[in-house]
């Protein structure tokens, strides 16, 4: 196959939109749900219904990433998932690390979600005396103090109060994690080639307040 | 003053776009630090620094609500600072029922920031024999079955198992819910006029690690 300028090594188009990822997750649940259901063929039209967007932007979501369906016919609805599940990598298991047992902490070590995407939690540290020595989800916690250099987990997750999120972005890092799911609402300096996702949960409730008075009857 | 078909009666532009709603927290928050690190003047290129993104998308958010900062100078941090406040709304306290008072729910009944932004949660509900009955965060936690039908709250937070999502969604808008923070995972269906938020902490993490192999080196 000819080398395109615009496809990395993969086949992958570079430089995807951020929206376009974000909406990855949504379209392979769909997906899952539709096989589950049995349904073998799916239109753009049904699966932007149940994903909550329009036609063309789905279609041009996968535009992306090559080829997919068979005109005037649809989407298998199997061949699409695999290949969703594939462009996000959701086809193999991946190790996490999470920094904080405390409240939010434990919600994420045992969020049932993660686990059903092939995530699973590893390792939880947290400083604080109370909580070192227990276990969460079955894992031990363990004392920060004590993370390793070379822990072999590339995703970690942050929910550590803000005061302390740089510190522990920094021995996140330090300790090989390269992408890190940022809980603590503050923003984080890393080292190049570290990929932050911020999920401020103050935000996500102020964003829903502000849109309640402005514009009615919609997902926000 | 004149009316002009592109504002609103607060003055405010219609149809700010979802992007530009969901920077005006970023913005809130760094001015805050400013102002408590006693600034008093920024630069649209400061801020939007701290805020990660380009000075010109700074500008072009605040454009939508109005005129702001003095031009050459740049923005008072206390004005600007109470602007957005009162764009957001920040400016009231805002009460809000949690159902679900499960791993999710408690750290979210739990969660600092809410109550800093002006968020009380003020009504917990659940199903569970084991729940129904003890406190979190000081509120007691009732029987779902006994949500009244006018409750009197506008702000929901969604945070039961997938499975119940939808039917305790219903409930929340029976008892006068208009907007809904959804962590359950699954889209809702809701009446006209409700507003939803979905946060899908699984998504998060998996778009976290798409980005890991793709396109290192940025916040996403």
């Amino acid at each position: 196959m000819p080398e395109t300028p615009d496809r990395d090594q993969t086949g992958r188009k570079e430089k995807i939109p951020g929206p376009t990822v974000a909406r990855l997750p949504i379209y392979f649940r769909c997906l899952a749900e539709l096989k589950e259901r049995n349904v073998r063929i799916v239109s753009s039209g049904d699966i932007a219904t149940a994903a909550g967007i329009k036609a063309s932007q789905f279609r041009k979501d996968l535009s992306y990433f090559g080829e997919f369906g068979i005109q005037g016919l649809g989407y298998p609805v199997e061949d699409l998932l695999d290949r969703i599940r594939s462009i996000m990598r959701l086809d193999r298991r991946r190790r996490v690390v999470l920094l904080g047992a405390g409240n939010l902490g434990s919600a994420l070590g045992n969020f049932p979600g993660f686990s059903r995407w092939g995530f699973d939690v590893v390792y939880v540290y947290d400083s604080a005396d109370e909580k070192i020595g227990t276990t969460l989800n079955g894992i031990p916690v363990e004392d920060i103090g004590k993370l390793p250099k070379e822990l072999d987990v590339e995703l970690g997750i942050l929910a550590v109060p803000p005061e302390a999120a740089q510190t522990c972005a920094e021995l996140l890092t330090r300790s090989g994690v390269s992408a890190i799911l940022n809980f603590t609402g503050r923003p984080l300096t890393a080292p190049k080639g570290t990929v932050i996702r911020n999920v401020n949960l103050t935000h996500e409730l102020a964003i829903l307040a502000y849109n309640l008075a402005g514009e009615p009857d919609l997902v926000v």
